[in-house]
């Protein structure tokens, strides 16, 4: 079991540079910033920062999506990061959330998502690639053949078929050990089907982690669930809410939702929280004393998952990184 | 008088992290580098990177340009810069060179170089703004009000006349000081035309500086006339050599110029650099004992010269950084 | 109100880095290492690999003694990191305790400590300097002429008489604001007696500082009126348990004390303990929720103190940092 | 063949940190101190301060002495810099030369120095140790066993032979081949002879180097034959100028030698200098132009040194390093 830690975009410079720290001594071995210029700041100035005070964390975007940046100099900023810190640097992409949205432009398709994978990888590998906007094949000069790894988004069946066939993992973000062994399976299928060796295929969950107090845990990570209503309400309006393509657990607690203020994408203060109960923030979220911690994380375990990701910024984020690395992380050791 | 570094891009990092720390001792307050993603990786991560190992310096694109990124994607790197060092972030914008050249696209007008220095100012000072490419207005949340001083670079009279008007400063990439002082009055005139207070802008003059046997020095730095006759090119084709709107000491040099590889972009072994002659190496350039170095840049702090911001990746790059901070510097304070 | 965190000396490499940085980050101003070489490492290497990772916090042993290093060898230590940091080391001295018991070597008079200081920070300032042990003066030509503050550490009438006299501040190991009022101004009354303006005095009250339940708390941080004890029974063993010059407050809780484990110095795993009720760790220490210690603090301050100190190593050292960060030193600005 | 760098101790913190990352790109494995404490500050505090700039890199003082420091106190300092270095540290250690005579005292015997180093390797390693100092034995329970090499500055017959029979290796002040192999051959036969298998039995060969004019190069490192001579007429008092026991190319030039300046050690101003001639200048530095350089140092390398290590502090330090970097080290790879 690999352990990740997730900044949602708001952690100030002096504490990142710490807290990346603390979280490497802790046992975690991935660093993920969301990919939202305009929330949260640029996140490959912050993973370039976070790189100067660490030596074999990884870091990467969770995730960006292929069409906020033009694909050179998407390639370009992560073969660099990748140079710069001796290789470190991971891939997360999907369709283009929050940072799309916020502009006012609509998500890419899986097609493009896929593609995009290939020829950023490409790119940073130094291979010359063609792709569709640029009137001319790009080849890095400075590339040295790092192989990125490429993680793609998903919930739905589609997207979830698209990270088996081209990605080296799969993104969930939820916490549901059930969930998690459906959507990984879908993943692993997918990949079969298509003849690829999926023995090396990852599959992350990602949630946030608080402990103690459990009314004070869920009020703290209530947002999390709306978040991911958010994608699910997606789903629903494409393939309806009793297909047999979707799990109804994941469905069903959508039912009340009634809208969604991306400005404050991943804050507890969003408005429109109201359909949120308790019992799914728990399902969601990892919480409670540090034992329950290990239990959830052994069920994701065995559902599938090789890389529990903490989606920090809930507030208390020096103590869930010391604390996983006293009493979570070891355990999985 | 001011002092900068110029890399043109090719250092790698683990001689970044030592050559800026040493030109921060050695006295410079600037560092620039190349924005050319395709040739010589992402400058930003470079930037963000080297922000880590210095207190002082200010860091910047010299040159980027307003069609390689979306602005709010630019503007989101440069205000992220800005807040991880506590404000030390220049920007210098272009009409696009190398870095769209090499992409097969054509150069921006001034007009929109104007408007994206206005615009990514305004966004990373936290106002909100709507500019064309955007279906709505962008503001970021996390702005902190920091003001990104602006340079323009500059040979024409278009481009002198945009950047006296709209710039905190221009970047004069020839270290011959009776042009510099042509170039500087040409943006200094403008500016007072358009009713501003010219009394704190700046010029920047940018060139290779080398040290010891002259042979050797015009060797490694004959690539900077060249790639300067490319632009001079472009001045020529728009007004003719026999305008009076520029200096015939800068055309006239170019008459034998036959071609250029934007591959080989600042690199000696460029071909095409059979029309450079030594003589207007140095004239172009800062070659020779310290002494000499001492001489011609107080020449240039005569004609108008605010910073004098050395191109390395000629090699040698300790040394010039070293010897700056022996023997140069300080017969400026 | 200044804070303050010590390392009792076990703290690893890897963690200090990181916590030392937190710290600066949370509003702790000093960083204080035990100087006991042979139990915990030498801290001066410490100090100088924890100056790399902060900025203004300052540095120093809690406490040195005058027997274990040659004058010119410390005040070269003392002097040496104050030039690399620029500044930023304070001294800590006192009779010698653990250090010097350890290797079977009785503490110093408290005429030594006051003449170690005023040759130490003569040496470090760059004056000549004639000491007892060396042959011939002693004068570092590198010397920046730097003031180091220098701090005694008392309980006793004589120590603290001599922190009045000789240093520029006082060292309190003890939480418990009717004994810290006492000491300080039997500091004050002995420093004016003696003709000093003593407005700028400053005094130091130290203890294990531990948030949440109390009887944890109290498990945790036991080691403390132990290690405390067995300064004070030095102190009655010399003046007697019903003398008029130390408080009976203080020297009460020691009469069921049967001796002490030094090789177990500042550890709750050492035996002897069992004299130490729960209500005279409390009284010693800084315990409870946020609220309690921002209450006891506020006490503190009252009678006297300038800088609250926490002895760290008792576990939860990245918590006691963050929350103090939060929700205690905002409460003191 | 390794190379190393010596700062004889002025080196300022802001240029050490950028110095040391410089030296470990150009392929510098070691960096040594002049252990000298009042002269030259702390060198401790230095390495402690360069360990957190480096990653794989060794240091070391060079030479430290078995009188200056309490053998627990030097042993902790020792152990505590390789502790928080992942054991980056060697030992050099010689009779005591500049940092006791400044002070007044004599040089320790040769006896003294073998067992100096016997008791701290094994304090380091973590085993309880007698040494007569200390009224108790001494036992650091935070040693984790590192193994600390050993070497040992000689010239004489007496150290050169406790070289061979104690040490890791050997330090000689020259980089003159026959005298090198003269030195190092006597350590060998001193080994064997005492039954040890001397296969990874080093020698390091010392001095100045310095690139370009030879003239320029001379007077900037003329100090040390004056030094080196400071130490050839402690053995020619002691063994006579014509005893086949020392080879009469290290005596004779000293023959004009007046005194010595230890106040100006290592420095071209120590007066007393005017007995050196430019042909031992050049005899027992490295000067010239690189493959001058490469051509002494591979003599060394058939003369059995293993490290070349650098005197710097004769000015131009960046410079010697990049040079190094790239011209002379690529050639012994």
């Amino acid at each position: 079991m690999e352990f990740g830690i997730t900044f949602k975009g708001v952690v100030e410079a002096d504490r990142a540079r710490y807290l990346v720290r603390a979280a490497e001594h802790a046992g975690f071995s991935y660093c993920w910033f969301y990919d939202s210029h305009i929330l949260w700041r640029d996140c490959y100035a912050a993973i370039a920062m976070c790189m100067e005070h660490t030596k074999d964390m990884r870091f990467g975007p969770l995730v960006t999506n292929p069409d906020v940046r033009d694909w050179s100099v998407a390639a370009s900023i992560f073969g660099s990061l990748s140079k710069q810190s001796g290789g470190r640097f991971d891939l997360g992409v999907g369709r283009g959330d929050s940072s799309r949205r916020v502009m006012g432009f609509k998500p890419a398709t899986l097609a493009r998502v896929a593609e995009f994978i290939h020829k950023t990888k490409a790119m940073v590998r130094g291979d010359e690639v063609v792709y569709g906007e640029s009137p001319e094949p790009v080849k890095f000069p400075w590339a040295v053949g790092h192989e990125m790894p490429a993680w793609i988004a998903a919930y739905g069946p589609l997207a979830l078929k698209t990270a088996g066939e081209h990605a080296d993992g799969v993104v969930l973000q939820i916490a549901e050990p059930g969930l998690c062994k459906w959507f990984t399976d879908q993943c692993l299928d997918a990949g079969k089907a298509a003849g690829r060796d999926m023995s090396t295929f990852r599959s992350m969950s990602c949630a946030p982690a608080y402990f103690g107090d459990k009314a004070k845990a869920i009020e703290a990570t209530k947002w999390f669930p709306a978040m991911v209503g958010n994608h699910v309400a997606d789903i629903v309006e494409k393939y309806g809410k009793d297909t047999s393509l979707v799990p109804a657990s994941l469905t069903s607690y959508i039912e009340k939702r009634r809208g969604y203020d991306y400005s404050k994408h991943g804050q507890s203060s969003n408005p429109y929280l109201d359909f949120i109960t308790p019992d799914v923030v728990e399902n969601f979220c990892v919480l409670g004393e540090p034992e329950e911690h290990v239990a959830k994380i052994g069920k994701l375990k065995d559902a599938g998952v090789t890389q529990f990701n903490i989606y920090l910024d809930s507030g208390m984020e020096e103590e869930i990184i010391a604390g996983y690395g006293r009493e979570v992380i070891p355990k999985f050791r």
